[in-house]
């Protein structure tokens, strides 16, 4: 069962309009599935200590209500596709008090080797990519 | 004569996969952005001044190439879309020597007046309204 | 009882060093102070509901171990000093695993109203200086 | 002669207090410190190169007057000490426009090797270690 991220935005995460500013969510989308990745048993620490790095490919973020200081927030992680080689990832950050979706984020990755060649965690990592595929929702 | 954005990447952007970290990039176009803005004539001080603030709706971050600590990039910036309430951009961040494309990305934005209301830019500043359309490609 | 403020240093706030860049133990400064403000019952949204802001005179940070991503970390705040007018923190920046002691740092603050003008907490917000008083080391 | 290194704070750098958050000044001290060492042919990029790494020991910051989005940073560095071990640098942030001080800061150095031992630049680098002396005001 993963938990959710909680995470109360920081006050210089604040911007002079009186909300969080937006960059930072972008932030809190990479802390949460470094969260997620360690939940599922496929730590980033793992994998680059055997020289595989996961760089992003994309990301998505739909702002839907501002984040102010005070508010806490709860981050859900989904893996929406994952098919070895590309992972697909879909956030929903909410207000854990009032239950309000501030953001409904996506990323997507790969995984490369020291030469920086996209590989297979399929054939490179099999105990990894099994991790991966029982998330698939 | 729109000029693009130089801007060289900071040693704190770097992470530990030696590489500018994903979440720079957002930030970058938001640096962008505010120059462009002036550059049009249609300065986020000037809105701010008249209470009206332009939060951010989404942002979308296609990565292409990495960038490294040392590397010069160049950001152009142009106005994909706008109907006088949204204001859609997109941003290509280049290498500036070598011309390389690092990312593609996107953002769209509305208008608020005080009290968090959208506001039509084309009603209520026809002056920045009419800069916005005479930018749209 | 003031409980430490316990924080996992996030990715991107490593560096190619390979540690966490010495920048954001200013930033963790600050989520600790506000930790803090809040434990001893003068939280700093209280303050600025009344219009009260209190910015930073002065920060000091000494740094003795570098901090890695994987570590976790325990931060202990002291008041050092304080008269009325003027806060003199202490922050120790440990690891909460091994103890070592990463960062010995201080910070120093005052009052501001609403026209910037400096005041006396001890005049104007006695409940909130008598918190202060209360925890003077 | 060695330029200044002119700064135009982000957006992203402001907070809720309508001003420039406190914390970016050290990073603002970060760029201008790898500005400052450039021109004085001493790149971090030609010492990481080799293997040699330069921590930051020490940093203060005592802040005179805030900054506003819009305004227009001017940083003077200088080398006030070094002994071949240990490197001590000022920082005088000024408003470009009105000459105004912002913020008086100092940092201190050392530098290390791939083992993290402590170098002396005098043995190991002179050509690096001539550069800082040449420097000292």
């Amino acid at each position: 069962m993963i938990k959710d991220y909680i995470r109360d935005p920081f006050y210089y995460e604040t911007d002079q309009m009186n909300i969080i500013n937006h960059t930072h969510f972008i932030k809190w989308m990479e802390e949460s599935r470094i969260d997620y990745l360690r939940q599922i048993g496929a730590p980033l620490e793992e994998l680059e200590a055997q020289g595989i790095v996961s760089p992003v490919l994309e990301v998505n973020c739909q702002y839907k209500n501002m984040v102010r200081f005070g508010d806490r927030l709860k981050i859900k992680i989904k893996t929406t596709a994952y098919n070895g080689v590309k992972l697909f990832l879909s956030y929903s950050i909410e207000n854990e008090r009032t239950g309000v979706t501030h953001a409904e984020c996506k990323s997507s990755h790969c995984f490369l080797d020291k030469k920086n060649n996209i590989i297979s965690l399929k054939k490179m990592k099999p105990d990894i990519h099994n991790k991966f595929m029982e998330q698939i929702q």
